[in-house]
């Protein structure tokens, strides 16, 4: 209890749940880090998409730049409209099932949660592959160091999200400051000494260009966009007015996802700077700006930290998310529930357990996860969509076409991009996701349904007015002896009825007598029946006697069980007691439910004092 | 339950527990194969003792053969008197105990509880290695091999000792008889064509030969004797008459050990057999008498099977010791109920997980495992020939001096070979035995203080003759709303007593108010008191009101807490609910103590259907 308190921090009343809101800036900070720190690896796959087909191949990474630009301002535009339509969030998962239907919003659902857990993996994995690649005896303990960093992010979002805010913004201010020093420090150096031609600086063509390749860099650099519907989902963590500063926030992200890429991708092209296999894109341009030495090695460092923080949105997400869903009865209902420290504790702890499995099954290799990741967001990004069209065609008036265009084009490319991902990396590992969905799905329905039938079996719909009242319930006590704790089960028993029977379980062939003989000079009013065992169970004939004397007494109540416990004064106890008690609550619960009508448990405890 | 029933076997009736005993040619293939195997070790111990010194050391082979079957019959004539004088069986145990006193008992109990769990251990390594060695494919799998070698004999055994004594006869009798076929057909060979001096054949000697040398080869060559004891912890097991079939048993066993022991060595020695560094000294002999072919891969094959048989042994010694401890009540009173197919069930289970644990921490190298091993059978010997002296001296009449002299013979041999062992195997792992001894004994002496505990507060010494009847229950239910759950609760409740309380913990603020509209709506006449939760815990608020109700109402009582309960119709729905219901149980005996009065705890359970 104090290492809980001191890990995670005193409970937080509920009145204090405004207070907990996120300021704009904190928010940035929470929701951004997965889409900013996406631009790392989006600039990387388009460079490795390119380059096999040399300076004719590069040269169309600027023009691919600006169309992912295109389709991120269509998503952020879509997602600005969503954050207005819906202030109480739910983001694609709300906007699917509104518009299109259940069916389309558990599968959205399901694949935001599936790409939620695939950030936070991804990015723990990507983060300490990076520091254990610049601290090669850390290289055999990363699946170790990868827990770690994950359980650090976790408490951190355990004890609640404006301290997890505060916790993240630093790097993430960081990464964003020394990424905007990089861009205006490489502006003044071209426009001193100006550019180069790939013709010049790129290796041979390993292939011809073709479309085919051209649509493979943009679709592999589409992974730039993942991350961007964080905010739509947690608007409800905003500071009042949500939606308005919900709106703001996504557009100061998208604005610098738009300035970071296309600063990097642009200048990479007017430099011509190229990487070998051992370098990232990022990092050779990084050495051209500002040659090797201190910002060098900071815009490396800022990029590690900023990916680890990108595991960060998931903890802000993945809890709302599933708290949302839960509230539709899709998922357990604990999801829904405030922990003590104003935070979806459940949904934190879910998370980091899905996570940590992730990282334990991939042996915390980056490179085998890539391929499950994007699928989850471009599947739902398209959903999203495909909803905000149908949208603005039930309730938009007459200025509806602007915006229903805008979204039409927005699913027509995000379904492209899905398409081109699904079927250039199906046999990479898109399969488990395509097979992991469906799945999902079915697990959603029936858990709604489980609830729905709980519903009707619990309504008083149909119950008469005035119920007749219980019979004095019948009492029957299983005993191992003549000792205190039997005694006080008796007294107990005594006083809520007349109709007490103790039996006891006769193991040993003889014990029986001797017991009798206690109980005789104990001189207590309760009968006590002495009942046979050849098989040595305790639990088996006390409830056959238990079928026996409900046939006999035949007035239509099920006997009560009382239960004479005892508890020990230490765990380690336990053990040494023969937990008869438990077993015959265990058996009474779940192997005697065929009579579907209610037996009584009364547990009685006895403390031993030492 | 079907599973088990097809593992396991139908539950057998007490009455027929006369005829699970062991007929004395079960017995010797149930009780001996530890003792017989170890020959197999002990022989090469000598040789590897005796061969750094060369022919002049090999010599010795024989007059150390001679003395360790000398020390043998000494042990083994201590053990056939012990077996008549303690005919419910204990051994080493119960005569320390007896004769010594209380913590010697203990210290020999703990050291052959020790021992034959690693005997268990060694033995299956043992074997696995041995298969191992002849399918090298199979090597990395040893541990998952040992663990599953383990769980057949475990399986074997819980069958029952009838089915398990038949199980494991064939490759006992089998290693017997070809074992005397080898001394026969070598008696034969040395006839026909006589024998070699080691001179010929023996390497140069590494180091002059010195009596230190020559005594740490017989105390090598004393774990031959491990496993001696078996006989005598399990009189109760035989057909009766119990002690003179156990007798009987133990002078075939014995002599049989001598003469498999006593006919190898002599042979060795008589051929002058010498053994590479990748061959053990009984294959060099076998192939020396009968050539390579069928009958040396059968006597290498049967030594194989009989290792592995070796660790039967210890599932038949190691429950049953378990039970007599227990009945003295220094191991929890589990370990001497029998199981349904009539054997110390707990007990078969407990060696496996303990031998298992050892298997996996020392990743089955038998090789790290031997020098635990032997200190346990070697501290138990010297305490029960100790024993044994002072009964003879206290009980013996005029003739019980050669008694008296064998086993003071006896215990001296045996207290030499323990502090040569102790010594030499010290820092190789014998401290880990030496560490472990006390632990245990403390181990066995808190349990016994905590069951004395017990007794003293459940006594019903100093108890007034009638106590008064208690009052009528206050009850406090906690609800969750308004359903037929609830409804079922209110109606026992009311059945009971007249001072009911419903109580409703409102997390979400306003909620209380919805509550209260249908309880009055329902028009139950029982009251409901709504209690806030500023910090969202269900638990801890209404244990708070316990307190203070029960403050309040200064009847001398404590509140009775009746929960009506959900039992999901199938497991996986559970974490489907919220269980307040079991961790208010769970508060109430762990956190509550504190009161030292009782205060009962009613289960409604509500069946869902579906």
């Amino acid at each position: 209890m104090q290492l809980r308190e001191w890990l995670i921090g005193s409970p937080l009343p509920t009145h204090l749940m405004a207070d907990e809101r996120l300021s704009k800036v904190q928010a940035l900070a929470a929701f951004s880090p997965d889409a900013l720190a996406s631009i790392a690896y989006a600039n990387q796959e388009i460079f490795l998409g390119l380059v096999v087909a040399g300076a004719a191949g590069l040269v169309y990474s600027w023009p691919i730049a600006i169309v992912i630009t295109g389709v991120l301002m269509v998503v952020g535009l879509s997602y600005f409209q969503t954050i207005h339509a819906y202030p109480n969030g739910g983001g694609s998962y709300t906007v699917a099932r509104e518009n299109l239907g259940t069916l389309p919003g558990l599968v959205a659902a399901a694949a935001l949660m599936i790409d939620y857990v695939l950030n936070a993996a991804v990015s723990v994995t990507a983060g300490v592959a990076a520091i254990a690649s610049a601290f090669p005896a850390l290289w055999s303990y990363r699946v170790g160091l990868s827990l770690l960093l994950l359980a650090i992010i976790t408490l951190a979002n355990l004890r609640g999200i404006r301290e997890a805010g505060t916790f993240m913004a630093v790097p993430v201010y960081l990464f964003i400051g020394v990424y905007l020093l990089m861009i205006g420090v490489g502006l003044v150096r071209a426009w001193q000494t100006g550019g180069t031609s790939f013709a010049v600086t790129a290796p041979p063509a390993q292939v011809p260009l073709t479309l085919v390749l051209i649509l493979h860099a943009f679709a592999a650099g589409c992974t730039a966009l993942t991350g961007v519907e964080a905010i739509s989902n947690g608007v409800p963590a905003f500071k009042p007015p949500e939606s308005r500063n919900a709106g703001l926030t996504l557009v100061a992200m998208t604005g610098l996802m738009a300035v970071l890429f296309l600063g990097t991708v642009g200048l990479t092209q007017y430099f011509a700077v190229v990487a070998s296999s051992e370098e990232t894109i990022l990092s050779a341009l990084a050495r051209r700006v500002f040659g090797p030495g201190f910002f060098y090695l900071l815009v490396q460092g800022t990029t590690l930290v900023m990916l680890a923080v990108a595991a960060n949105t998931s903890f802000a997400g993945f809890p709302r998310l599933a708290s949302i869903i839960a509230q539709d009865g899709y998922l357990p209902r604990q999801f829904s529930f405030l922990g003590d420290r104003l935070v979806f504790s459940n949904g934190i702890i879910a998370l980091a357990g899905l996570a940590s499995l992730l990282i334990v099954i991939f042996n915390a290799e980056t490179h085998a996860l890539i391929p499950l990741f994007a699928v989850g967001a471009f599947l739902a990004f398209t959903l999203s969509q495909s909803g905000m069209v149908w949208h603005w065609w039930r309730t938009g008036g007459a200025g509806r076409w602007p915006k229903l265009l805008i979204n039409s084009l927005g699913a027509l490319l995000t379904l492209t991009a899905l398409i081109v991902i699904v079927v250039s990396k199906f046999i990479h590992g898109a399969w488990i996701v395509i097979l992991l969905l469906p799945l999902g799905v079915l697990l959603f329905l029936t858990i709604q349904g489980h609830y729905q039938e709980v519903a009707r079996e619990l309504t008083l719909t149909g119950l008469p007015p005035s119920l007749l009242p219980l019979p004095r319930p019948r009492i029957v006590v299983p005993v191992s002896g003549v000792h205190r704790g039997v005694i006080e089960a008796m007294r107990y028993a005594r006083s809520i009825s007349d109709k007490v029977t103790a039996v006891y379980v006769e193991i040993t062939p003889g014990s029986g007598k001797r017991i009798r003989q206690a109980w005789e000079h104990w001189e207590c009013d309760v009968p006590l029946e002495i009942v046979p065992s050849p098989y040595r169970s305790t639990v088996g004939p006390f409830l056959e006697f238990l079928d026996r004397t409900d046939h006999e007494h035949n007035d239509g109540q099920l006997a009560t069980v009382l239960l004479p416990e005892f508890v020990p004064a230490k765990w380690w106890q336990l053990p040494l007691h023969n937990q008869t008690a438990w077993l015959i609550k265990l058996a009474l619960l779940y192997r005697r439910r065929k009579y579907g009508k209610t037996r009584a448990v009364i547990d009685i405890p006895f403390f031993l004092r030492r």
